[in-house]
């Protein structure tokens, strides 16, 4: 017996698509917003280092002093929660630090047995291949919370819309997050679409399998 | 009525990990890999482009002529499915006419009733500020592939394991994906654990809620 069924899985990845327009009156239930923010959090990373934070915006006035800096989407503003997702930028010895603290207390175990997976972080991202574009390399993990957070969200019936097309300093601005050492890399609306949203019935597009899939 | 509950959504993410010892007898049922595969195709991406390939290897050979460029992690070999996420390079007005032929075709709209979306990407991806870093961008929409395919596998009960490591200018030799404009990004192992993986009953490792979440 599966979790959840395939078909439920295909009816959902489906059924869900880049809200256009969204029904500013439905917001998302708190129970069901935890759930959401709760799968944000367990999201896999590499190495476990979830270089991320995830600054989550129900204030009205904030959401509308950002949408000028999101090509005026009518998301920004209209959803019942928007997610500006940020990376931390340049990790540094102090956040593998705070992940080998993490470990050993959430596993029990003394820092110093975990000290050679310490050391492997330390010489690829912070000072080896990685650390030449530690930022880029964050800005892919948070993608996969991206991907998770859409998918799970999809799961639960509530509706999202990525959003690339904004300006990412500007946002750096407005919410503070130079001075924190974060970065905004990608947001996401969520909540329901409007009953009229006419991008909802339009079919999906996908390319052919045969142009997207090779089997080896 | 949800289409999955809450419970099920976060105790499935609770329960993968990032499986170490795959069963190498344990392979994924026909059925259920179709899901996955087209759990993979309807990926969301910026603009629909699905800057991507997605070659799913199960050929042993193949598979052991790729395990040395993976720090030999047995995951490779042991593996069901072994997916190599791989980009596009250097998205040209080729590829962009091709979403605007497929979206005309699924849509069965005059491709010139779609024309402004058409000039929308060329301005951006192509000829735009997204051209500088195509590939960068590229690779960032894998990994929102990469995150929805884990989260469906999980959801499923498939384990799989996200795989950074390795050499990608061996993979692109290896697969021959270079003539091909393509380059591999990221992997994903896909199958099952083994009875004896020691990773699996470890408490997973996440940054307390107030680290990595900030609400406005």
């Amino acid at each position: 017996m599966k979790p959840v069924s395939n078909v439920t899985v295909l009816q959902q990845l489906g059924w869900r698509y880049a809200t256009k327009k969204f029904d500013p009156t439905h917001k998302i239930a708190s129970e069901d917003w935890k759930t959401l923010e709760q799968a944000l959090l367990l999201t896999p990373s590499s190495y476990g280092l979830q270089p991320w934070k995830f600054i989550i915006i129900t204030d009205p006035a904030k959401r509308a002093e950002l949408r000028p800096f999101t090509w005026n989407q009518p998301q920004v503003t209209d959803c019942s929660h928007f997610i500006v997702f940020t990376i931390r930028k340049n990790i540094d010895p102090g956040h593998v630090q705070r992940l080998i603290d993490r470990t050993s207390e959430v596993r029990q175990v003394p820092a110093t047995s975990i000290e050679p997976y310490k050391q492997m972080m330390l010489s690829d991202v912070v000072h080896g291949p990685r650390s030449l574009h530690a930022n880029e390399w964050a800005a892919r993990q948070v993608y996969i919370a991206l991907g998770n957070f859409m998918t799970c969200a999809a799961m639960l019936g509530v509706d999202t819309c990525p959003i690339e097309g904004f300006e990412p300093p500007r946002y750096d601005q407005v919410l503070g997050l130079a001075h924190k050492g974060l970065a905004a890399v990608v947001c996401c609306a969520a909540g329901y679409r409007a009953d009229d949203d006419k991008y909802a019935p339009m079919s999906k597009v996908r390319f052919k399998a045969e142009d997207v899939v090779e089997r080896i």
